[in-house]
Protein backbone atom coordinates (compact mmCIF):
# COMPACT_ATOMS: atom_id res chain seq x y z
CA UNK A 1 0.00 0.00 0.00
CA UNK A 2 1.25 3.47 -0.74
CA UNK A 3 1.31 5.85 1.93
CA UNK A 4 -0.56 8.88 2.15
CA UNK A 5 -0.73 12.60 3.81
CA UNK A 6 -3.36 12.59 5.94
CA UNK A 7 -4.80 16.25 7.86
CA UNK A 8 -3.90 15.71 11.50
CA UNK A 9 -7.73 17.47 11.41
CA UNK A 10 -9.26 14.83 10.08
CA UNK A 11 -8.19 12.73 13.41
CA UNK A 12 -10.78 14.66 15.37
CA UNK A 13 -14.05 13.95 13.56
CA UNK A 14 -13.47 10.62 12.42
CA UNK A 15 -15.65 8.04 14.77
CA UNK A 16 -16.18 9.23 18.45
CA UNK A 17 -15.89 6.31 21.42
CA UNK A 18 -20.02 6.68 21.88
CA UNK A 19 -20.60 6.20 18.17
CA UNK A 20 -18.32 3.11 18.24
CA UNK A 21 -20.40 1.83 20.99
CA UNK A 22 -23.42 2.08 19.21
CA UNK A 23 -21.64 1.02 15.98
CA UNK A 24 -20.86 -2.31 18.08
CA UNK A 25 -24.25 -3.00 19.63
CA UNK A 26 -25.90 -2.91 16.68
CA UNK A 27 -23.62 -5.45 15.50
CA UNK A 28 -23.97 -7.34 18.73
CA UNK A 29 -27.72 -6.77 18.17
CA UNK A 30 -27.99 -7.94 14.94
CA UNK A 31 -26.07 -11.19 16.29
CA UNK A 32 -28.50 -11.60 19.05
CA UNK A 33 -31.14 -12.03 16.13
CA UNK A 34 -29.34 -14.83 14.65
CA UNK A 35 -29.16 -17.02 17.88
CA UNK A 36 -32.87 -16.49 18.15
CA UNK A 37 -33.01 -17.98 14.46
CA UNK A 38 -31.49 -20.56 14.97
CA UNK A 39 -33.68 -24.01 15.73
CA UNK A 40 -32.90 -24.71 19.45
CA UNK A 41 -30.90 -28.04 18.80
CA UNK A 42 -29.14 -26.59 15.71
CA UNK A 43 -27.96 -23.77 17.41
CA UNK A 44 -25.53 -26.79 19.29
CA UNK A 45 -25.44 -29.13 17.01
CA UNK A 46 -25.18 -27.91 13.32
CA UNK A 47 -22.18 -27.35 11.40
CA UNK A 48 -21.12 -27.42 7.69
CA UNK A 49 -17.04 -28.25 6.58
CA UNK A 50 -15.98 -29.58 9.92
CA UNK A 51 -16.86 -25.96 11.17
CA UNK A 52 -17.85 -24.95 15.13
CA UNK A 53 -21.72 -24.55 15.49
CA UNK A 54 -23.07 -21.31 15.97
CA UNK A 55 -23.46 -21.58 19.76
CA UNK A 56 -19.64 -22.50 19.89
CA UNK A 57 -18.61 -19.63 18.30
CA UNK A 58 -21.20 -17.44 20.23
CA UNK A 59 -19.05 -18.32 23.51
CA UNK A 60 -15.89 -17.15 21.84
CA UNK A 61 -17.38 -13.99 20.98
CA UNK A 62 -18.68 -12.89 24.75
CA UNK A 63 -14.96 -14.94 25.82
CA UNK A 64 -13.85 -11.95 24.21
CA UNK A 65 -16.19 -8.84 24.66
CA UNK A 66 -16.12 -8.09 28.36
CA UNK A 67 -13.01 -9.85 29.33
CA UNK A 68 -11.87 -7.78 26.49
CA UNK A 69 -13.05 -4.71 27.65
CA UNK A 70 -12.10 -5.28 30.71
CA UNK A 71 -8.43 -5.41 29.83
CA UNK A 72 -8.76 -2.35 27.95
CA UNK A 73 -10.55 -0.37 30.20
CA UNK A 74 -7.85 -1.45 33.19
CA UNK A 75 -4.74 -2.98 31.84
CA UNK A 76 -5.24 -5.91 33.70
CA UNK A 77 -5.77 -9.24 31.41
CA UNK A 78 -7.48 -12.42 32.48
CA UNK A 79 -6.07 -15.35 30.72
CA UNK A 80 -8.09 -16.15 27.23
CA UNK A 81 -10.95 -18.34 27.41
CA UNK A 82 -14.48 -19.11 25.68
CA UNK A 83 -17.30 -18.27 27.49
CA UNK A 84 -18.94 -20.69 29.99
CA UNK A 85 -20.85 -23.72 28.04
CA UNK A 86 -24.75 -23.33 28.48
CA UNK A 87 -27.53 -26.12 27.08
CA UNK A 88 -30.40 -23.59 25.87
CA UNK A 89 -31.11 -21.22 23.73
CA UNK A 90 -32.98 -18.94 26.50
CA UNK A 91 -29.08 -19.66 28.48
CA UNK A 92 -26.99 -18.23 25.71
CA UNK A 93 -29.57 -15.51 25.11
CA UNK A 94 -29.22 -14.42 28.24
CA UNK A 95 -25.45 -14.75 28.43
CA UNK A 96 -25.54 -12.35 25.45
CA UNK A 97 -28.04 -9.98 27.42
CA UNK A 98 -25.72 -9.88 30.27
CA UNK A 99 -22.64 -9.01 28.19
CA UNK A 100 -24.43 -6.31 26.41
CA UNK A 101 -25.05 -4.34 29.74
CA UNK A 102 -21.57 -4.68 31.11
CA UNK A 103 -20.44 -3.49 27.50
CA UNK A 104 -22.36 -0.33 27.88
CA UNK A 105 -20.93 -0.27 32.07
CA UNK A 106 -17.11 -0.34 31.12
CA UNK A 107 -17.78 1.97 27.82
CA UNK A 108 -17.32 5.35 29.77
CA UNK A 109 -15.08 3.85 32.21
CA UNK A 110 -12.22 3.09 29.03
CA UNK A 111 -9.40 5.86 29.61
CA UNK A 112 -9.06 8.08 26.08
CA UNK A 113 -5.04 7.06 25.95
CA UNK A 114 -6.18 3.28 25.96
CA UNK A 115 -7.70 3.84 22.48
CA UNK A 116 -4.26 4.32 21.27
CA UNK A 117 -2.01 2.62 23.62
CA UNK A 118 0.01 -0.35 23.25
CA UNK A 119 -0.71 -3.09 25.17
CA UNK A 120 -0.81 -7.13 24.58
CA UNK A 121 -4.64 -8.56 25.05
CA UNK A 122 -5.29 -11.48 27.05
CA UNK A 123 -1.23 -11.56 27.52
CA UNK A 124 -1.11 -12.98 24.32
CA UNK A 125 -1.80 -10.55 21.37
CA UNK A 126 -0.26 -6.80 20.48
CA UNK A 127 -2.11 -3.83 19.13
CA UNK A 128 -3.74 -1.52 20.77
CA UNK A 129 -6.65 -0.66 22.10
CA UNK A 130 -8.90 0.65 19.45
CA UNK A 131 -7.26 -2.53 17.16
CA UNK A 132 -8.73 -4.71 19.57
CA UNK A 133 -12.17 -3.92 19.95
CA UNK A 134 -12.01 -3.97 16.09
CA UNK A 135 -10.75 -7.63 16.36
CA UNK A 136 -13.73 -8.42 18.62
CA UNK A 137 -15.94 -6.39 16.06
CA UNK A 138 -14.55 -7.89 12.88
CA UNK A 139 -14.72 -11.59 14.31
CA UNK A 140 -17.80 -11.17 14.94
CA UNK A 141 -19.07 -10.47 12.04
CA UNK A 142 -16.87 -12.91 10.53
CA UNK A 143 -18.33 -16.08 12.38
CA UNK A 144 -22.10 -14.56 12.14
CA UNK A 145 -21.60 -14.85 8.13
CA UNK A 146 -21.05 -18.13 8.36
CA UNK A 147 -23.32 -18.88 10.75
CA UNK A 148 -25.67 -17.01 7.42
CA UNK A 149 -24.76 -20.23 5.10
CA UNK A 150 -25.89 -22.47 8.14
CA UNK A 151 -29.32 -20.75 8.28
CA UNK A 152 -29.75 -20.46 4.51
CA UNK A 153 -28.71 -24.43 4.41
CA UNK A 154 -31.21 -25.35 6.63
CA UNK A 155 -33.66 -23.74 4.39
CA UNK A 156 -34.06 -20.61 7.31
CA UNK A 157 -34.12 -16.99 5.81
CA UNK A 158 -31.24 -15.19 8.52
CA UNK A 159 -32.51 -11.70 9.62
CA UNK A 160 -30.98 -8.65 7.18
CA UNK A 161 -27.64 -7.73 7.69
CA UNK A 162 -28.55 -3.98 7.55
CA UNK A 163 -31.41 -3.75 10.16
CA UNK A 164 -29.23 -3.57 13.21
CA UNK A 165 -31.26 -2.42 15.91
CA UNK B 1 -28.99 0.59 25.00
CA UNK B 2 -28.07 2.99 28.02
CA UNK B 3 -26.82 5.91 27.32
CA UNK B 4 -23.56 7.16 28.54
CA UNK B 5 -21.28 9.89 28.98
CA UNK B 6 -18.25 9.85 27.28
CA UNK B 7 -15.52 12.65 27.51
CA UNK B 8 -15.20 14.64 24.31
CA UNK B 9 -11.39 14.56 24.59
CA UNK B 10 -11.73 10.83 23.76
CA UNK B 11 -12.90 11.46 20.09
CA UNK B 12 -9.86 12.84 19.19
CA UNK B 13 -7.54 9.75 19.95
CA UNK B 14 -10.02 6.77 18.71
CA UNK B 15 -9.07 5.85 15.31
CA UNK B 16 -7.17 8.41 12.58
CA UNK B 17 -8.21 8.24 8.72
CA UNK B 18 -4.82 6.56 8.05
CA UNK B 19 -5.64 4.15 10.39
CA UNK B 20 -8.64 3.37 8.87
CA UNK B 21 -7.83 2.78 5.39
CA UNK B 22 -4.51 0.67 6.98
CA UNK B 23 -7.54 -1.47 8.68
CA UNK B 24 -9.81 -1.81 5.24
CA UNK B 25 -6.98 -2.24 3.38
CA UNK B 26 -5.54 -5.25 5.59
CA UNK B 27 -9.43 -6.80 5.36
CA UNK B 28 -9.33 -6.19 1.56
CA UNK B 29 -5.63 -8.16 1.46
CA UNK B 30 -7.53 -11.21 2.80
CA UNK B 31 -10.21 -10.82 0.75
CA UNK B 32 -7.62 -10.99 -2.08
CA UNK B 33 -6.13 -14.16 -0.69
CA UNK B 34 -9.75 -15.71 -0.74
CA UNK B 35 -10.63 -15.31 -4.22
CA UNK B 36 -7.08 -16.54 -4.96
CA UNK B 37 -7.28 -19.54 -2.95
CA UNK B 38 -10.66 -20.47 -4.45
CA UNK B 39 -10.63 -23.33 -7.89
CA UNK B 40 -11.00 -21.39 -10.65
CA UNK B 41 -14.17 -22.66 -11.78
CA UNK B 42 -15.51 -22.54 -8.19
CA UNK B 43 -15.43 -19.06 -7.52
CA UNK B 44 -17.94 -18.31 -10.66
CA UNK B 45 -20.07 -21.23 -9.51
CA UNK B 46 -19.90 -22.67 -5.85
CA UNK B 47 -22.77 -21.90 -3.31
CA UNK B 48 -24.93 -23.22 -0.63
CA UNK B 49 -28.18 -22.42 0.20
CA UNK B 50 -29.40 -20.78 -2.83
CA UNK B 51 -26.70 -18.19 -1.89
CA UNK B 52 -24.32 -16.00 -4.55
CA UNK B 53 -21.05 -17.63 -5.65
CA UNK B 54 -17.73 -15.74 -4.25
CA UNK B 55 -17.22 -13.92 -7.44
CA UNK B 56 -21.06 -12.14 -7.17
CA UNK B 57 -20.36 -10.87 -3.64
CA UNK B 58 -16.49 -9.61 -4.90
CA UNK B 59 -18.76 -7.50 -7.54
CA UNK B 60 -20.88 -6.32 -4.87
CA UNK B 61 -17.24 -5.06 -2.58
CA UNK B 62 -15.80 -3.51 -5.92
CA UNK B 63 -19.29 -1.67 -6.76
CA UNK B 64 -19.17 -0.56 -3.19
CA UNK B 65 -15.69 0.94 -2.42
CA UNK B 66 -14.28 2.73 -5.12
CA UNK B 67 -17.58 4.35 -6.75
CA UNK B 68 -18.49 4.96 -2.37
CA UNK B 69 -15.09 6.30 -1.72
CA UNK B 70 -15.81 8.65 -4.83
CA UNK B 71 -19.03 9.66 -3.70
CA UNK B 72 -17.88 10.24 0.12
CA UNK B 73 -15.27 12.32 -1.32
CA UNK B 74 -16.89 15.21 -3.87
CA UNK B 75 -20.71 15.05 -2.73
CA UNK B 76 -21.90 13.17 -6.32
CA UNK B 77 -23.08 9.85 -6.32
CA UNK B 78 -22.98 7.28 -9.39
CA UNK B 79 -26.20 4.73 -9.64
CA UNK B 80 -25.57 1.81 -7.29
CA UNK B 81 -24.14 -1.10 -9.46
CA UNK B 82 -22.32 -3.88 -9.06
CA UNK B 83 -18.71 -3.67 -10.85
CA UNK B 84 -18.63 -5.27 -14.35
CA UNK B 85 -18.84 -9.18 -14.58
CA UNK B 86 -15.47 -10.73 -15.42
CA UNK B 87 -14.30 -14.47 -16.55
CA UNK B 88 -11.54 -15.59 -14.64
CA UNK B 89 -9.74 -15.31 -11.76
CA UNK B 90 -6.75 -13.25 -13.31
CA UNK B 91 -9.19 -10.69 -14.27
CA UNK B 92 -11.20 -10.31 -11.00
CA UNK B 93 -8.08 -10.41 -9.37
CA UNK B 94 -6.81 -7.48 -11.85
CA UNK B 95 -10.19 -5.63 -10.92
CA UNK B 96 -9.15 -5.86 -7.15
CA UNK B 97 -5.89 -4.56 -7.33
CA UNK B 98 -6.74 -2.10 -9.61
CA UNK B 99 -9.38 -1.05 -6.85
CA UNK B 100 -6.86 -1.06 -3.95
CA UNK B 101 -5.08 1.58 -5.57
CA UNK B 102 -7.91 3.71 -6.08
CA UNK B 103 -8.83 3.76 -3.10
CA UNK B 104 -5.42 4.71 -1.74
CA UNK B 105 -5.27 7.63 -4.05
CA UNK B 106 -9.08 8.99 -3.00
CA UNK B 107 -8.77 8.35 0.40
CA UNK B 108 -6.56 11.12 1.35
CA UNK B 109 -8.44 13.78 -0.86
CA UNK B 110 -11.64 13.52 1.77
CA UNK B 111 -12.42 16.36 3.03
CA UNK B 112 -12.05 16.07 7.05
CA UNK B 113 -16.06 17.24 7.28
CA UNK B 114 -17.58 14.24 5.33
CA UNK B 115 -16.71 11.71 7.79
CA UNK B 116 -19.00 13.02 10.11
CA UNK B 117 -21.77 14.23 7.37
CA UNK B 118 -24.56 13.43 6.62
CA UNK B 119 -25.62 12.42 2.92
CA UNK B 120 -27.44 10.17 1.34
CA UNK B 121 -24.92 7.12 -0.41
CA UNK B 122 -25.79 6.24 -3.86
CA UNK B 123 -29.12 8.34 -3.57
CA UNK B 124 -30.79 5.38 -1.95
CA UNK B 125 -29.24 5.42 1.66
CA UNK B 126 -29.26 7.89 4.36
CA UNK B 127 -25.75 8.04 6.78
CA UNK B 128 -22.97 9.80 7.44
CA UNK B 129 -19.37 8.94 5.59
CA UNK B 130 -18.32 7.36 8.26
CA UNK B 131 -21.26 4.84 8.48
CA UNK B 132 -20.93 4.25 4.80
CA UNK B 133 -16.94 3.63 4.89
CA UNK B 134 -18.05 1.53 7.59
CA UNK B 135 -20.81 -0.74 5.82
CA UNK B 136 -18.35 -1.22 2.90
CA UNK B 137 -15.94 -2.76 5.75
CA UNK B 138 -18.35 -4.87 7.61
CA UNK B 139 -20.43 -5.93 4.14
CA UNK B 140 -17.49 -7.30 2.71
CA UNK B 141 -16.42 -9.46 6.63
CA UNK B 142 -19.83 -10.62 6.36
CA UNK B 143 -19.56 -12.00 2.67
CA UNK B 144 -16.32 -13.05 3.07
CA UNK B 145 -17.20 -15.16 6.07
CA UNK B 146 -19.69 -16.52 3.91
CA UNK B 147 -16.99 -18.17 1.51
CA UNK B 148 -14.87 -19.25 4.60
CA UNK B 149 -17.76 -22.11 4.86
CA UNK B 150 -18.09 -22.51 1.11
CA UNK B 151 -14.17 -23.28 1.02
CA UNK B 152 -14.35 -24.96 3.76
CA UNK B 153 -17.10 -27.62 2.65
CA UNK B 154 -14.99 -28.10 -0.60
CA UNK B 155 -12.18 -29.51 2.09
CA UNK B 156 -10.01 -25.98 1.00
CA UNK B 157 -8.06 -24.71 4.34
CA UNK B 158 -9.32 -20.84 4.05
CA UNK B 159 -6.10 -18.13 4.79
CA UNK B 160 -6.06 -17.34 8.41
CA UNK B 161 -8.86 -14.48 9.33
CA UNK B 162 -6.47 -12.40 11.53
CA UNK B 163 -3.40 -12.73 9.24
CA UNK B 164 -4.48 -9.37 7.20
CA UNK B 165 -1.27 -8.00 5.08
Amino acid sequence: MSTQTVSPIASATIFTPQQLLTHWQGHRGLTRKMIEAFPDDKLFTYSIGGMRPFSELVYEFLGMAVPGLNGIATGKWQKWADAEKVNTKAELLALWDEATAQINDIWPTIPAHRFQEQDVAFGQWPGTGISFIFYFIDNEIHHRGQAYVYLRSLGIEPPAFWDRP
